[in-house]
């Protein structure tokens, strides 16, 4: 419960805390201290805080939300005899029950990326046609450029149109991240928040868009501006999309994966600099030719991605507390990718912002050299940017009062502190960042003259 | 902590529920049982419960989530040395001390209702002016017909353009029901979460929708289709604004005010009945002349209206639970106002539809004859209309199962069961609301010949 500060001292005031306790269909405040929760049918966890003074009366609320979500490994997601995408969602024995003993045939609305759909379209609508269910699919092109309002209201139109329980039918993203914050804002403003499912096609959103709460489209030219912390009810996950992925956009989620291992788990990291170039050749799929194992390290991989990921996301879902690990990668990046934009991807972003922090952290003495050289050797064996001249000086200190502003003043950087271990930083010196900018771009620059700033 | 079912119960499965732990900036999750809440930094109240099948993995994320919001009741909101406005929404008396001794300009975005802005603005401008807040006001026409997406969209723009942090400086809302409402939602959408503070400027607003947690916009000619529960971060009522009101739309806020009575309150309802006119004469000001008391009455009133609301409101805020009290009057009267628009004002069609509801009680001998006398004789008396040729059977009937439809296939009708007293119920047979449909035309109707069904 958080802590609730009750304004003012002085000697006139009254305070009351007050219970809410159910006596048939009516709430009742009760005198917290008075209420014996043993002898009362029902008591809410929230809380009423009365104060009286001469000038004003208030009323502090404080009721808290429970968010509970599911995101589950599966295989074979499409198979027509899976009803995972169906009923996965449903927690409840019973009401899974009562749905499959009823012969009422199940309504589902389902926004589907273009692309995928191009690749995906036969086999859905297949499932859906085995599964008896009434469905409308809608395909559309979710590119960053559509990230927008427009395309949200685009998605409410037809749901509106196909006139969903907004209780029994939850709305089905199937796509990459892009797909999946549009819908999941659509799907949390119908209705003030209509049930919503994460299917995700692309190795990034597959280990961090889908496992969190965050929804968003793109406004006035910056990146998720509008949007809203609305988890999904459930997330299935299922690695055989990631076959049809290109290679450059496998290197893209690895960024992440390498993200969660630098830190918070040595063991991931290790197993990205062994086997990263084998889960790039088989594109994380069971490979029965050369790499007879490749099966393993891939469901490894991005298990440990995900637990990682939820460590970091469940205590901290609306992301009240500022000092977030996940957020390395993402000072510089956002200024970057949009700077240089549509040259790099999302993930190449993030890892040449990385790859600076790194040179900070053992310009700090927190990584040795062969550390740092490790993490380095790591990122390109994964294929991934190490360095890009469009990220300056003059960037990174623009990314750092930006980040201040944002930061409630502080500047809160992650950093490695050895392999697979982190903490966060606030008083790194200008002189620090600056040694690690002159040395990043000695050792990893492409060109000796490119765009360094004095 | 709300139930997790956690589905299957195979002899292959392995269940683990896992407590977060913080070290240093690291969440880490450990095996619940194996936490020892006394010799931990940090514990979150959030868990995860991993399951392991042959076939899949899932994790179950439960988190939840406080809201903290503060309803003050205060006088004298634009007196430049009053600073509640500026700074009442702050708990934490270490924060506001800093605030105080800081000379740094304190940075405003208000959205004010046109009509209220005519009256108000010199007010508002001075008392910015005087308190030295850099400021932009904007004055926007918030009537039904532009509650849309399109308004949210226009005020974000400017948000944006206003360049405001997003944790100090709230937006301000002051205006009635439809100007907090969609101001609240751009609030909610402004990179996913901004504070707002909602001012009342109406009797209806004043006491319904600034004490709960909804916001939204129409969308494909449905009221309020679009929206979030985000809760403002505080609301300030004052209550001489009232005092700017035509008299008719004073009447629309007494018709919430006596559902809340109806429901819950036996004291709120005799007030209304003995001092109703007066507060309507004297529009809750503290009056001079003719009534010397006019001023505690409404005090009275008000606060128990607000506090009965929030006993309903803070245990439900998200209305998880749709067995809600506060729907009373709000089953047949959506579909009567949007029917008849704009010749009913939101109370008034509340009324029609409590008073249909009080025969339906009556003829179900949930309240006695002269009870329901009563209530339409303080209706009247509120210069509330309690008949409407436009509420039909047809219409009664069609609601009843929208709402089946939309209640999760119980109609959860709140009906009085004496006076100040409620139940909800799910089984009111057709011939009682037909015979209760017959009675109230044969009583109230304007004229015997108008539109009735057989």
């Amino acid at each position: 419960m958080a802590k609730v500060h009750l304004r003012g001292n002085h000697s006139k005031e009254k305070k009351t805390e007050f219970s809410l306790v159910r006596v048939k269909s009516t709430w009742k405040r009760k005198v917290a201290k008075k209420v014996n929760n043993d002898t009362v049918d029902c008591v809410s966890a929230a809380k009423i805080y009365e104060i009286i003074t001469v000038k004003d009366t208030s009323w502090t609320v404080v009721s808290p939300i429970v968010f509970t979500y599911k995101v589950t490994e599966t295989r074979d997601l499409l198979d027509p005899n899976n009803d995972t995408l169906l009923l996965g969602h449903i927690t409840d024995p019973q009401q899974l029950e009562e749905i499959k003993n009823s012969n009422k045939p199940l309504k589902r609305f389902i926004v589907v990326d273009q692309e995928v759909y191009k690749i995906y379209g036969p086999k859905l609508t297949e499932y859906f046609e085995s599964n008896n269910v009434l469905c409308k699919v809608l395909a559309l092109p979710t590119t960053e450029e559509n990230k927008s309002m427009e395309v949200a209201l685009t998605i409410l139109e037809e749901v509106n149109n196909f006139s969903l329980d907004r209780r029994t039918e939850p709305i089905i993203a199937i796509g990459g991240g892009v797909c999946l914050d549009i819908v999941g804002l659509a799907a949390s403003l119908y209705r003030r928040r209509t049930p919503y499912i994460r299917v995700p096609t692309t190795l990034l959103s597959y280990i961090d868009a889908s496992v969190g709460a965050k929804t968003g489209v793109n406004f006035a030219n910056c990146k998720n501006k509008l949007g809203a912390y609305i988890p999904p009810t459930a997330v299935f996950l299922d690695l055989s999309f990631i076959q049809t992925l290109p290679r450059r956009h496998i290197c893209n989620g690895l960024a992440e994966m390498l993200k969660m291992a630098l830190m918070k788990h040595r063991g991931l990291f290790e197993l990205l600099e062994n086997y990263g170039r084998m889960l790039l050749d088989t594109k994380f799929q069971d490979d029965k030719g050369v790499y007879g194992q490749s099966g393993l390290q891939a469901s490894q991989a991005t298990r440990i991605a995900i637990t990682t990921m939820l460590e970091e996301l469940a205590p901290n879902l609306w992301e009240d507390d500022l000092n977030r690990l996940v957020d390395f990668g993402h000072l510089i990046s956002p200024a970057l990718e949009m700077k240089v934009l549509p040259s790099l991807l999302h993930g190449e972003a993030v890892n040449i912002d990385m790859c600076y922090m790194v040179y900070v952290s053992q310009e700090s003495g927190l990584l040795t050299e062969e550390e740092k050289q490790r993490i380095v050797s790591c990122m390109v064996g994964l294929e991934l940017p190490v360095w890009h001249e469009g990220c300056t000086m003059e960037l990174i200190q623009k990314s750092m009062q930006d980040r201040l502003k944002h930061s409630g003043g502080l500047v809160r950087m992650p950093l490695p502190v050895g392999l697979g271990k982190a903490d966060i930083f606030n008083n790194t010196p200008y002189e620090i960042l600056h040694r690690a900018y002159e040395k990043w771009c000695d050792e990893l620059s492409v060109s000796s003259d490119s765009n360094r700033d004095p």
